[in-house]
C-alpha cells in the first residue's frame, strides 16, 4: 500500500465505468448532482475504505464534473488518499470539532464543498433511506442551500452496482470458497456442551483466514447463529451458553473478498432431529430447486419467489418474508444490496451478472430451518457459487 | 434462553432504573413521547439484541406509558420475546412487504402505534442525527402524523448511558480481561512476513472465544490495524498482505461482554523503531498521564484535553482531535457513544461511573502512533480498566 498508487482491487477503468453508469442514471433522474453517503457507494465508485463511518462522509458526484470528491474526517483524509483513486485536490476533510459536536456538523463542510463547485441552486440526489443519511443530514443541507433541491435519490448507485462485472464475480468466486471453508468449520466445532462463543470465535477465525491464496475480510453481517428455540427467529448472535443436544442450530455466514460477500446458511442439529424437521428440510431443499430451475435472464424476481412459494405450499408450509435478495459489496449494518428482493411485489427482470442470495428459510413458533445458496444469474439459468451440500446437518 | 425468562444480563429493576431516567429527560425536553432508533439504545431500554438492525426498527417510549414498545420486522419478533423483557402486548411485527421496498416503509408501521397509542398530536422526540433514523424516516413520520410535533432528542437516551450501573461496570470488567488477552495476542502474532488477515483472524478468535470464565462478544468496530504508511490514518483495518519490518502497526481492538466495550490500543514496531517514534511513544504516555491525573468527579471533559495537549506541546506535538470519548454499550458502526468527547468544545463535568476511552494518537504525515486507556471516573480520581503495559511494542 503505497501513497499515489491505485491500491483498490479493480482498475481505473472499472471506476470510470461505474461512473459513467451512474451518471446515466442521475441524468434520467434529473440531477445535477449525487451526495452518496452509503459506505458501500463510496468504496463502488471511488475505492474509498476504512471503518470511519461511524462519522459523517460521503462522496459528491457531479453531472458535469469529472472526478467525485470525497468529503470526511481530516484524520481520515490518509486514509483517503492511500485507499481511493481520487486525485489529490478531490479528498476534503473537515476538523474535529464537526465529530459529534453541538457546535458543528459535518454536512456543514459538505455544503460548503457543494457551494464551492456551484451548486447553489442545484437539483441535488441524496439516499434519504440510507442508514447513514440522518434526518439531521438533510435538515442541515436544506438549511445551508436554500435554493438548492434536495431529492431522494432513493438506491441509485446500489441499482448499478446489481450487476457485476467480471472483475467483482471473481472476487465472489474467492469469497465462495472462504464461505465453504467457514461453514464447514462450523459444522466442526458446534457439539453438545461446547460454548456459543467458542464456536464463533472459530468461525469468525476461519472466515479471516480464508485460504493460502487469499485472506478474508470482515462481514457486513456478525455470524448468524441462532439455537434452540433461537432458531425461530433468524437475527440473533451467540451468547456464553453451551450448545444443548438434543436441539438444532441455523448458522448463517458469508466470505467476505474485498467486501464482497457470498453468504451461506445451514441448519446443524445435535441428536436425533424430530421427524417435522427432517420433512421441513426436505420441502426447504425442494422448494430451492424449484426456485433455482425458473430463475434466469428474462424471468421475474417475483417468478423465482413464485416457485418457491408453490413448492413449499404443496407441503403446507407457508412464508410470507422474501426468499432472497440481491448481494454484493456490503459494509455493516448489511451485506444486502437493498434492491433486488425476491418477492411477489418485486418488479425485477433478472439479468446475466445479477447476484443474489436466495435464503429460503422456515421461522416458526418455536424452531426453524433454513439452507440457503448464493447465486449468479448466467447468460441461460444459475451459477451457484458455493459447493457444499444441500441438507441438514446431523450430529 | 426461555420465552418468558429475562434472558438479559440485568435485573428488571435495572430497566425501571433506565426507563425512570430516560422519562425524566423526556420530560425536561417537554417530550409526550420518544421514538429510539439506535440499535445501543434499544438494548438499554429493553433488551433487545439481535443483529436486526440493517432494517428499521425501534422503541417507542411514552411518558404516561409504563413499558416501551418495541417495533420491528415480523420475522424479529421472536427475537424480541427471547431477548426483551416486554410483555407479549408491546411487541410489535411488521409485515415483510415493508422491508426495503417502494410498496411499504417500515415507518408507517412505527406511525400506526404511535396513532393506536393517541399520539396523533403529541410531541414526540426522534433520534434525529442517529445513523438509524434516516431523513426518510422522519418524512415519513410527518406525512403518516401531520398534527404531531417531532422534535430532535438529541442523544438524549446515550446521555442516560452515560453514568455506568455497578451491573454494567462489572461487565466492563469482564471486557477489560478480554482486552488484555487480545492486545497480548495481536503483539504476539504479528510478526514480519504474516499476513495481516492471519493476524486480524486470531485477533477476533482471541476476542471471541474470551476467557474460561465468560466468553466475548463481537465488538462494534472491527479490529483496526492499519500498518506501515497506514499508521498516519486511523481506521483501515487488514489486507491480505504481510506485515513488513522495519514497520510500525497501530492496533486498535476491544473486550466486549454483552455488547459493553472496553476498548485498548497499542503500536508494535517490527525491527528497530526510528528515534523519532520512540520519542512520540514517550511523548503519549506523558501525555496520556498528564491527562489521567486530572481526571475526577468535577473535573471538565475540558480540562483532561487541556492536561493532555499541554504536555505534548511541549514536545512539538499538536493534535487538533478529540483524544477521548464515552464508551459503553455499542452496535455498529460505533463503540463511541456519541455523549462525552474529550476536547475544548466540551462542557462535560465528570461524574463516578462515567467511563472513557482515552485515545491519544498522533497521526502524522506519513505514520502515527496511539497508545490508549479505557478508565472509569471513581469517586476521587481514575480506574484504568486494562492492565497492560503503555509502551511502544517493539520486536
Amino acid at each position: 500500500m503505497r501513497f499515489g498508487s491505485n491500491n483498490t482491487p479493480f482498475e481505473r477503468e472499472e471506476f470510470a465505468a461505474r461512473l459513467a453508469k451512474t451518471k446515466e442514471r442521475m441524468a434520467q433522474a434529473g440531477l445535477d448532482a449525487l451526495y452518496v453517503s452509503e459506505p458501500a457507494n463510496l468504496n463502488y465508485l471511488t475505492g474509498y475504505d476504512g471503518w470511519s463511518f461511524y462519522v459523517h462522509q460521503g462522496v459528491l458526484v457531479g453531472l458535469d464534473t469529472a472526478v467525485p470528491i470525497w468529503i470526511g474526517r481530516g484524520q481520515d483524509v490518509n486514509g483517503a488518499r492511500l485507499t481511493t483513486i481520487l486525485p489529490e485536490e478531490n479528498i476534503v476533510g473537515y476538523s474535529d470539532d464537526h465529530v459529534q459536536s453541538q457546535a458543528k456538523h459535518p454536512l456543514q463542510a459538505v455544503a460548503r464543498v457543494m457551494r464551492e463547485r456551484g451548486l447553489e441552486r442545484a437539483r441535488i440526489g441524496v439516499e434519504a433511506d440510507s442508514f447513514y443519511f440522518t434526518a439531521k443530514s438533510l435538515e442541515i443541507l436544506k438549511a445551508e442551500l436554500p435554493n438548492a433541491r434536495f431529492v431522494d435519490a432513493g438506491t441509485l448507485v446500489n441499482w448499478v452496482r446489481a450487476v457485476k462485472s467480471a472483475a467483482e464475480i471473481g472476487l465472489m468466486r474467492q469469497a465462495a470458497r472462504i464461505a465453504e471453508k467457514t461453514m464447514a468449520r462450523a459444522i466442526e466445532v458446534i457439539g453438545p456442551g461446547v460454548r456459543q462463543c467458542d464456536a464463533a470465535a472459530e468461525i469468525l477465525a476461519t472466515a479471516t483466514h480464508g485460504t493460502e491464496a487469499f485472506g478474508g475480510d470482515y462481514a457486513a453481517i456478525a455470524p448468524l447463529m441462532p439455537t434452540g428455540v433461537g432458531t425461530s427467529c433468524p437475527h440473533l448472535t451467540w451468547r456464553d451458553d453451551p450448545f444443548a443436544s438434543p436441539a438444532g442450530t441455523t448458522v448463517e455466514i458469508a466470505g467476505v473478498r474485498h467486501h464482497y460477500h457470498v453468504p451461506l446458511t445451514r441448519t446443524i442439529y445435535l441428536g436425533t432431529p424430530p421427524e417435522k424437521m427432517c420433512k421441513a428440510a426436505d420441502v426447504v431443499v425442494e422448494g430451492l430447486e424449484a426456485a433455482l430451475a425458473v430463475a434466469r435472464p428474462g424471468a421475474g424476481s417475483r417468478d423465482v419467489h413464485a416457485a418457491w412459494t408453490k413448492a413449499i405450499e404443496r407441503h403446507g408450509f407457508f412464508k410470507d418474508s422474501r426468499c432472497g435478495y440481491s448481494i454484493g459489496l456490503g459494509y455493516p449494518p448489511d451485506w444486502g444490496e437493498r434492491t433486488i428482493s425476491l418477492r411477489s411485489i418485486d418488479e425485477t427482470v433478472l439479468e446475466p451478472n445479477m447476484t443474489i442470495h436466495f435464503m429460503p428459510g422456515l421461522w416458526l413458533e418455536d424452531w426453524g430451518i433454513a439452507i440457503s445458496e448464493s447465486i449468479r444469474i448466467t447468460e441461460t439459468g444459475v451459477e451457484a457459487f458455493c459447493d457444499f451440500p444441500r441438507r441438514l446437518f446431523v450430529k
